[in-house]
């Protein structure tokens, strides 16, 4: 038995994985890309390739779109507005909120219901069971597709009725990525300068990953709270260690800023009068300029 | 049976765990801080407190020091010098590798042997099974004394002859955690913007980073190898997004030190002719100057 039609525009590594997945779990599965033929193996195996996007737009009630960025969504869909209305237009693309809440009212000028995605995998994880796509928009519009969507990733979850909220999740979760990523670089090329290769270093990191897992769990009670009270180590015995790694860099050449950064975080709160809290205190920093 | 008789120098948060932890096992213990009464509740425990450094240092054949820095270390020891011959010290204050080698030398022209040790863990959890104490020495002089020390923490592990190694191992790890946390603070801030708590965020945010460890696993493999195929996500397609993230932080108010530190690093390494690399390329940065 065939599932629902689906349309899938864009064939970037992402489209086409999407397209795949969908293939796979038996969905008949339009294509659609700006420059025809970046997908001849998904048209070998059945897909049909649409030949512009007005014809991809009406070829299935439910329209999955990841391209570069918003403004190309919207130009890609321009010309399809008039054929918008009665469909689902599901936005996996990267972007900010505000671009996605935009889109939101765009797609409800023209008739189209609308559910916005972040996918938090690389696109050899698209359809597996422990990947996740987040999703904002009405609860019952996404518990009607539910079921198809989850052919993406078994991690498939609504966090939100604002379709604005995957995008801040996405990127709020990515600077964690790219915070630890670039902790461990730095890491590895310190370790490197005393020829500890960065596979000898790793367990030792991917543990201690573990540990700092570990403490966050105490600092988002602590911010929800708003109560600081240090159980392990105090802001205060945190500033010899940090210049420590500052001098360990610069006596090897290694660009230190996030080290001096970390430094300026834990000297200012100190001069808040918060030595003796808890790292969670660091909190106030990000938060300041909203309060 | 009585263990080995050791002297446990600084009567911090950590020094007094140390002791608690030998005198818990059955060392005799004696202790000693440079303004005596520290440990009150520890001489009621039966701890012998001395007197002077020097009485500290002649009460036992294994004398552990940790106090606030290297130069503390040098000015309490200052006084013993003519007693530390024939005994083993054992050095656990946080430092650099230069000021731990500079020590050892110190140590050697007055007859003592020498370990300097890092320990990765707040003083709740020294003596727990967990416990990670890196030491670097002479590994007969470790081995002699594993068993002493390993009371301290079951992660108790030699990693090199280098006494200067276990501080560097000591601030990557903590590069690493802080920023993570960093990481962990920014995301906190832009999600509270939006009425998410962080013990919301919080499930996500810690299932995501045992993916960013499982991607630090190739990276480490890549470093080594000097070969950076993106298996998963190329640079080139992490600068839309990290762009994002710059612009949810700057209309949220929210320093976005990190995320534009990050986009250095990749918009850097991609005008260096590396779009197509994975993230593990961004060790250049941190090596350039080295090389």
């Amino acid at each position: 038995m065939a599932g629902t039609p689906v349309t899938v525009i864009g064939m970037g590594m992402m489209g086409r994985a999407l397209a795949t997945a969908f293939m796979n779990a038996g969905h008949p599965t339009t294509i659609f890309n700006r420059t025809p033929g970046k997908a001849a193996a998904l048209v070998e195996a059945g897909a049909s390739e649409a030949p512009t996007a007005v014809a991809a737009v009406a070829a299935a009630p439910l329209v999955i779109i990841c391209v570069r960025d918003y403004d190309a969504v919207r130009e890609l869909l321009a010309p399809a507005e008039a054929v918008l209305s009665g469909r689902v237009l599901v936005n996996l693309t990267s972007g900010a909120s505000d671009e996605a809440r935009a889109t939101a009212a765009w797609a409800a000028e023209h008739g189209a219901e609308y559910l916005d995605g972040a996918i938090m995998m690389t696109p050899p994880g698209i359809g597996a069971p422990e990947t996740v796509i987040l999703y904002g928009g009405s609860p019952s519009l996404y518990e009607t597709h539910e079921k198809t969507l989850a052919v993406l990733g078994g991690g498939t979850t609504l966090i939100s009725s604002d379709v604005g909220l995957p995008s801040l999740y996405d990127v709020a979760l990515l600077g964690i990525m790219w915070a630890t990523f670039n902790g461990f670089m730095h890491a590895a090329a310190l370790m490197g300068t005393e020829k500890v290769a960065a596979t000898d270093f790793l367990p030792m990191a991917t543990d201690w990953l573990k540990g700092v897992a570990s403490f966050l769990t105490a600092y988002a009670h602590q911010i929800d709270e708003d109560s600081y009270a240090a159980e392990d180590a105090t802001l205060e015995t945190q500033v010899p260690p940090v210049r420590h790694l500052i001098h360990e860099s610069r006596i090897r050449g290694i660009d230190a800023t996030m080290a001096e950064y970390t430094e300026k975080l834990l000297t200012e709160a100190i001069s808040r009068g918060h030595a003796l809290d808890s790292y969670a205190r660091i909190i106030d920093h990000f938060r300041a300029s909203v309060a």
